[in-house]
């Protein structure tokens, strides 16, 4: 038996909502405009990013925290612009919902060339399908309610992005409701799988003097933070985090002990992680970043390697077991508590807040961990404000976003935008190079016109600080912008030219205070000036570029 | 035999600059690093943009102009940014070729998890064979250069964009050079066909009493602007052409008489073009916007249609007959001259130049015909900057260029500084909307960065005023900004607020005397005011949207 019609768009907003949405990023443009003036008139809210480009980024920070997000957008000179964010989104498990308006069914069918059209009209979801977990075109109202709920069952379970492709002429289209409701659960694992993998990783970490856990990204992804913690407080074993998965425990934890990063991070850290006599790796990608430009020196024979279903122990795998329940039952499994009479690895910027003079990468990120509070979120940007901000000691979890994989310059401004309505009670801290803030930085009008207030720091070098030491040339120079002023041509925020140590301790006091609108911080520095962490991985990416050949 | 090794980079390199590449578009990245280093080394000119899309947009305005351009960008984060700007070149038939940087042939083989990789290594080649017309992977040195060759051959002869990747390692990898030039001579017609399509064509003109020719973009795409005035000079038939045609002939022309888009456009040329008892199409893509949205009359008993390669005679169709051909058969084959004496369409913008107060839409167009000289070129974005253009009187031909079809918000400016590049005796008059501007406008960073003088008008109406007639909600808002404050971020140009007509005489007279630098006139108009046009097309894009569904 199916249930009353509705209408396809209607349904398609009514799961959103369920789903926990409340904010659709996008703009829009006619082929879209019904499916906005829907959208307006529901209780979700439209954000109307400067470009798609933004929507895409705030979608994709939107989604890492709400666990979905959706960004809405025309056809061609709309999808074709999230091409990129949804791959990021891919590539780094973000569940976003690409919604595209279309030329209409009957429309298509008489004349050839609409305009936005690429080549085909299925051009455009023939490119998605190589960058999304699955894809449906609402084109046949007798399915189209059910291929929403395939095609949201599938981002929300894989925590991968999804396409909606929505004609026209279907929006208003009356459908049949599904008999049943909107399953959200996982398949299971294999019980027998997870029960062996248990037992052979509880071995281990029994017998193990020095254990140390190394989590990743897919512990925030999954929603497994409470699962992680839970193991930590029975076994007491120490935490390490990588770059992309930071903050997927609180860093004031007790057991949290720093970033693992091969050689681009912390030595202490190194130390204490590589000599470990059992690795446990908590959905962590084995990404080139994460692992110091694979400068990391993983002992295989000592690692436990735990992704979203699979579990390997040294040179053998067990298939189909969940990370959930694989850490529920490590957890679960009456461990021995840890010693972990080891010497900690202490937390860096410990001084040099007091320095006085112009302002260094260094001091900057000495200033930036003081000014960190319960309500901080920390977004980064690829380049030197990734690196640098690795070991800011954000407090509590959830509290640090990055592309730390991808790599897309770009991504943190927007970003903030999604993050804050997202979690509305938190103030982003965004930290970003000169070269990515000329890319998308004007979405400060969209987070203006929606009235949050993060505060931006723009790391201003006078171009791309993280190539000039791999091959340099006029290609890494930008046009020093006046970045200062921009909240003049907004009309909104408040900008800081900063110098030296003594302007920045005044920005930062001034951009607490003012809880009204964007604070932008025009931090000016050296272009030679690196942070120690870009040091040590220039070395290992510039004998990439200049490697073989 | 084959020739002399040479780098693959080098060859490469070396073909554009054979092909007429002055400039390349782009932003660097360490997968491409290399590369740029090449380009910066070679005689060819590196320019870097603020964002991807930018350096997209800007080669294909370079490839309109100079019949070749190229954007080079790393790999994932970059050239995922330019799937919209390379749709857009597909659909308007501009060769522009796409370099990518990409992961090395040996580091891929190491490691799954490089950054940039969205899914998997080739995802993005697969993306780009949706919407280029060929594409390599330039990883096998011993076949680079005849790939290279094989590729670049396509993009000059159907005038279509192409992608070529390069990864890192094989950029200075030593490759045997072709044997044989690059050939860039078309595959000939069918001669039969030709002659066949030629000897009926003219038997129809020579006994058409009133005949018309409507030049559309093909014209300019396959330089065949002389090919053109050869055949109006020989039968002295009358000529309009489609919006994304404009300009293949000059509007000065004695036979030039206005543009056709049904009723869209003038009530007069559209009179003269639809009672035509032989309406002669050459090149021109049968559109949506470019026949005002379906209002055209065209009826095809009298109609012949001819575009690249095929001839459409009523309902019979010549296969395999090249433009260039047919137009050249036609000019030759002795026609009677045209007595053309029925009164001609008179150009738009007579007066209005006088008028005082506030400015709006029409009195705005008539000062800027009025500002129009032989230096300058237009380019006008898509929405009422474009439609209300449509009727500028610009004096030579190739003066105007937009993205008529695709129609991607934000074209104008980017595309400005690739125009002037190619065009640097020409001096682009931009046309923008207050929407599109704050996608891509501040890519006058770059435009300031190399010293180029465009004179960019934003048409400050408060947001997307194309979609409000159609569906009007908060989401067609955007931000208002201090458009003309701009170059005080930028430390470069000068900006003008415009609120009344005395204010815009006093703005275009200061831009024209300031040759040093751009000029931005923010132009602030009511959000109702709209062009003559716009407000016959809205009639026809409401029905669309709200049409059936």
């Amino acid at each position: 038996m199916t249930g009353e019609p509705v209408t396809i768009g209607g349904y398609l907003i009514g799961r959103l909502q369920q789903l926990g949405i409340e904010h659709v990023f996008g703009v829009p443009g006619d082929y879209v405009l019904r499916f906005f003036d829907l959208l307006e008139r529901s209780a979700l809210r439209v954000v109307n990013t400067c470009d798609e480009q933004g929507a895409g980024f705030a979608a994709d920070a939107y989604a890492r925290i709400r666990g979905i997000g959706a960004v809405c957008i025309t056809y061609g000179v709309g999808g074709l612009k999230v091409v990129n964010t949804t791959a990021q989104a891919y590539a780094e498990e973000s569940p976003v919902v690409v919604i595209s308006g279309a030329p209409g069914v009957e429309e298509r069918r008489k004349h050839p060339l609409l305009h936005h059209k690429a080549r085909a009209f299925e051009t455009q979801r023939e490119v998605f399908d190589r960058i999304t977990a699955a894809s449906a075109v609402l084109d046949d109202p007798g399915v189209a309610c059910r291929e929403i709920d395939r095609v949201l069952r599938v981002a929300l379970i894989q925590k991968l992005p999804v396409y909606i492709e929505l004609p026209r002429d279907r929006v208003l289209a009356e459908a049949p409701r599904p008999d049943s409701p909107l399953s959200l659960e996982a398949p299971a694992g294999d019980p027998d799988a997870t029960r062996a993998a248990v037992a052979e990783v509880a071995s281990l970490l029994s017998r193990a003097e020095r254990p140390v856990i190394l989590a990743g990204v897919e512990v925030q992804r999954f929603g497994l933070q409470d699962h992680l913690e839970r193991l930590v407080s029975a076994s007491n074993i120490p935490v390490a985090t990588t770059l992309l998965g930071k903050s997927v425990i609180g860093e004031r934890h007790p057991s949290f002990i720093g970033l693992y990063q091969g050689g681009m991070g912390r030595e202490d850290v190194r130390d204490y992680v590589e000599s470990s006599d059992c690795i446990m790796m908590l959905g962590a990608l084995q990404t080139d970043l994460d692992l110091g430009i694979f400068t990391a020196r993983l002992d295989p024979h000592r690692t436990v390697h735990a992704t979203r279903d699979r579990v390997a122990v040294g040179y053998h795998g067990y298939e189909n077991v969940r990370l959930a329940d694989f850490i529920e039952g490590v957890a679960a499994a009456g461990l021995p508590r840890c010693a972990c009479d080891r010497p900690r690895p202490q937390p860096a910027f410990s001084d040099e807040v007091r320095s006085e003079g112009t302002v260094t990468v260094s001091n900057l990120f000495a200033h930036l961990a003081a000014f960190l509070t319960e309500e901080t979120m920390v977004i980064a940007d690829p380049g030197d404000a990734l690196f640098a901000a690795a070991d800011l000691p954000v407090h509590r979890r959830a509290e640090f976003m990055s592309s730390a994989y991808y790599a897309s310059l770009g991504f943190a401004v927007p970003a903030a935008l999604g993050a804050q309505l997202a979690a509305p009670l938190q103030r982003p801290l965004v930290l970003v190079g000169d070269g990515a803030f000329q890319m998308t930085g004007m979405e400060l009008s969209t987070i203006a016109r929606y009235r949050l207030n993060p505060v931006v720091v723009v790391l201003n070098n006078g171009g791309y600080g993280t190539e000039r030491p791999m091959l340099d040339g006029s290609f890494n120079d930008v046009l020093p912008w006046q970045y200062y002023r921009i909240p003049e041509v907004l009309g909104a925020g408040r900008g800081f030219l900063v110098e030296t140590t003594v302007q920045l301790d005044a920005a930062l006091e001034a951009a607490s205070a003012a809880r009204d609108a964007v604070s932008l911080l025009d931090v000016q520095l050296a272009p030679d000036d690196r942070s120690p962490a870009l040091k040590r991985l220039t070395a290992a990416l510039a004998a990439s570029v200049r490697g073989s050949g």
